[in-house]
């Protein structure tokens, strides 16, 4: 078991996964100029795999966006993730998309959509549309504690 | 006088700028990877310049913090906007960051902490911190308008 990335994803950093915070993903486009795209972000705490049990974050996309395009050439990523309580709370994680799966795909999506918009089923399903689910595992951590809390009290 | 940049940030996107909603800006790391964060986002939506009038997008950051080294070596970035009131409804910003000065910067945190955080002024000021505005050129805008409206409305 691998610990050091056992630990990564300590308690406050896996409360960004349970509310209706976005994901900014970042991607590298082919003429490596960067690429942000908002996304529903998903949290395997404890996936068993080769290297034991680690955190797997899913984004579930759709083939040949552009995101999916850009992490098959180049599976770095780094997602930017702010609180929705308080926006000056963060975290930055840089990772590795190290798999994709259509397997369930369809099934994950509307379990997000139940999450993120208390539907029971994924609003935008489309025949034309496949959907895939990227894996990625966390390498770095950078985060953020919430400030300015005083402020936020009074502006909300 | 370059129409097609007179033409490219139109009211909807204007919008974006107006409230309290973050830009997520991705950069490209030295080794290539992408590199997202957080920032207030400002717009200056006429100025004049050789190219004659356009829209440029103001970043406030430090001297040496992990982005302006970043746009130091590639002024290619990428923008990323959610409306804080309807995150379904995004802006994605491709640009180039064509000048980085430290003129005004003091006095344009302190203008962001008025609209971001209601402050008289930026609580973070730090004599160890040099400030810098980064000025972003867009060259490409993608938009999508709000989605999902019946949805927010009841999760709220």
């Amino acid at each position: 078991m691998n610990k050091d990335n056992a630990s990564l994803l300590t308690e406050p950093i896996v409360k960004f996964f349970r509310g209706k915070n976005f994901g900014f993903l970042g991607t590298v486009n082919k003429d490596g100029s960067p690429q942000v795209t908002p996304t529903w972000i998903d949290l395997i705490e404890k996936e068993e795999n080769e290297d034991g049990h680690e955190e797997i974050i899913l984004i579930n996309t759709a083939m040949d966006r552009l995101k999916q395009k850009n992490v098959s050439r180049d599976p770095r990523v780094s997602i930017s993730i702010v609180d929705e309580d308080n926006p000056y709370s963060m975290v930055t994680i840089k990772g590795r998309v190290v798999e994709q799966t259509t397997a369930g795909a369809d099934e994950h999506i509307d379990k997000l959509a139940k999450r993120y918009l208390n539907a029971d089923r994924y609003p935008a399903h489309s025949p034309s549309v496949k959907r895939i689910i990227l894996k990625v595992k966390p390498e770095k951590i950078f985060y953020l504690p919430p400030r300015y809390t005083e402020y936020m009290q009074k502006i909300k």
